[in-house]
């Protein structure tokens, strides 16, 4: 996939909760993974092994933000951290936060679901609290 | 889960390739999904964001080893990393070569099949290149 036809080089609709020069953070309102995010790296590099040490100590740290940000907004029961890009080869993180009765539990997203998820809302003012836990955790 | 009951703190038949005292790369002998590695970190740890700064970069350093030894040892078309750890709360990544033609591609390898996969062999003497290579890279 060239640059030109890459979902995050030409990005549509983003909701981006946090960014520096590297890489930002995208809030996925998905209803049936509520607090579901993604660490993009804003350059078109397909694997993490195509990134140096310094920007992939700086990828993860970032990643490790949003996950920490999660668990202290949402309590969930496990978080899940995936970089696949099979579909889209862009590297990006899926920081996903895991209940015991969303809609796959305890199998990964992808897998076929096994329930009805349970309805969960989120804190008020969600973005605001992870941007700023995130800016004081990369900080 | 204490761990008393985790597979990662009790191993049985695992194919470790590389370790050093803080985690192990274990070669999972998966027919479908060919060169499928998991690295494992010693420790009975739930999350990536529990370890500290030092042991993350650690931990993904070993874990980008064990991604291009892969890549130079096997040419997949793509790699696939995942902390997801639902079933057994001990952090481990999963490191995985994707091929157009294995039995998920492009989605996760815990979707659904699509198709029977191809037969794919290991180089001779795979195990022993991945080691000397991700010691090479880890040194």
């Amino acid at each position: 996939m060239s640059a030109d036809a890459c979902v995050f080089c030409n990005p549509s609709g983003e909701t981006v909760v946090w960014s520096d020069a590297r890489c930002r953070v995208l809030h996925v309102t998905d209803a049936g993974f509520v607090g579901f995010c993604r660490v993009v790296w804003n350059e078109h590099v397909t694997e993490f092994s195509d990134l140096d040490e310094a920007d992939r100590n700086h990828v993860m740290k970032v990643v490790v933000a949003v996950e920490r940000s999660l668990r202290s907004l949402l309590s969930p029961h496990k978080m899940n951290v995936a970089s696949l890009g099979n579909q889209t080869p862009h590297l990006h993180w899926h920081v996903i936060p895991r209940y015991r009765d969303d809609s796959r539990y305890p199998d990964p997203i992808w897998a076929a679901p096994r329930r009805e998820p349970a309805a969960r809302a989120l804190p008020g003012d969600f973005a605001a609290k992870l941007r700023n836990a995130i800016a004081s955790a990369v900080a």
